[in-house]
């Protein structure tokens, strides 16, 4: 699950980085930065040396994403690939499975309820961030539509499954379920939050 | 003391927000780590988790304060709030609690004198920072006046206070009403700091 | 060589800062945190309390730093002082400086082959990413020449020297020379990465 969301965001943050005119290390940077973001700040939230640093799997895996990404710019769909369904649906899928990759991780450490919320979302919306501020976007977290809401659904969604005891294999199952199905409603409907 | 300084940053994050026109999340979010940023880097840079993460308390407040924020703005004083004592004033406050709480950790945790100094400074002006990347605007504490020095000044004198002998709660309180005194006075008197 | 790279970064970051107008406090704080920046950034990764923090020693150096950068901009080279050989050559020992003991610290913490070059690349890059996030230039690294590519190669080639038996202290001297060599080879003859 957690290499689905590697793959999914590397594809993501390549295929931005080259709409962006990076040069070539630019884009493998950006490409793994978004692809790993999530995870290296979910593992130093909780005082862990990341994951990513210690085993060599994760950045391979990031690394064939990002060769997916250049070789889908150059089949050369034209205009901005972002808001294309073929970047949107492997995003909704990484984002699912880093909301919950976050959520289990935060409940094996013990945090609050806000802990297992909070290492869900900034799991799931810590690589593309990065990606923002290194390209200089508004954070899509903060003004765009319905994106961060179905990764704090799906943190609240586990953490009250696993208080009335159930397992978190099956917690897990039901957290990507329901952050999957939000994120894809909300692409669909074009859900929007309402400003305050 | 802490959960002062919480409630006066979110206060201050979240009127940011609105004034930023962002949607309901966007202003949660800011308001949030506005809040919480902070402490969350003081304790990551002396390797603990989180204190915001490990209890519930940190984020009630901090939502408490958002819900503030969110009814200041609609009382509706008009222009650029944060300009404004109603802003001004807790945001001093919040910036003394601050300094002081990662003076007083950075001393629990033997660090250096600089250490001291940098980890109030950080704790003080963090989550303002994150804000201002967040928002995109030039970091106030790069440009602004007279907003980290009276940090500074503060850690320092705790360390000080702490080398000759004096008791971390006493030092804590001189450190509050150095950092506090010295930001009120910048503000009344337009201080700024000199271009080298 | 760690006091070379922070005194060489501390020269930069308040070279640019005095090129971007800031005030007193703003030349100290970038010149300091591009300084210390990727170290602290390598500190965290690992789960170690940043060095910085811990003695006196490396601020020290960082001050004496931005004291020489003040200096060498009121001498008053005119124009864009950061494309000139004075900052150029400094910047590059640091970059070699800091790769170095970026591989050297990701070895001992028994990092994956990919740790060891992201520790490499992070420590020498991770300064000036902050001084131009701070700064809100988009991040060199990104779009610039070869500058991340001398960092990636020294840290790939420390971790092969290590593999083979090689002495940590011999395959440090090695990459510390590959890095520097390369950044001063890609600054002379212009070298570039082609886009994707």
């Amino acid at each position: 699950m957690n290499a689905v969301g590697l793959l999914a965001f590397a594809v993501v943050g390549s295929l931005r980085a080259v709409d962006a005119d990076l040069d070539a290390l630019g884009v493998v940077v950006l490409g793994v930065m978004t692809a790993l973001g999530g995870g290296v700040t979910r593992d130093l939230l909780v005082n862990a040396t990341p994951a990513a640093l210690r085993t060599t799997s994760d950045v391979t895996v990031a690394l064939v994403g990002v060769g997916l990404g250049v070789a889908l710019a150059r089949a050369g769909a034209p205009g901005d690939l972002t808001d294309r369904s073929v970047v949107l649906l492997p995003d909704a899928v990484g984002l699912s499975a880093f909301a919950t990759t976050g959520a289990l991780v935060a409940t094996d450490a013990n945090l609050s309820p806000f802990g297992v919320v909070l290492l869900a979302t900034v799991t799931g919306v810590g690589g593309g961030l990065i990606g923002d501020l290194l390209l200089r976007t508004v954070p899509s977290v903060l003004v765009e539509d319905f994106y961060a809401t179905p990764a704090i659904v799906g943190g609240a969604t586990f953490w009250t499954l696993a208080v009335v005891g159930v397992p978190d294999q099956r917690a897990a199952v039901v957290c990507a379920a329901v952050v999957l199905g939000l994120r894809l409603t909300a692409i669909r409907r074009g859900w929007e939050l309402p400003s305050p």
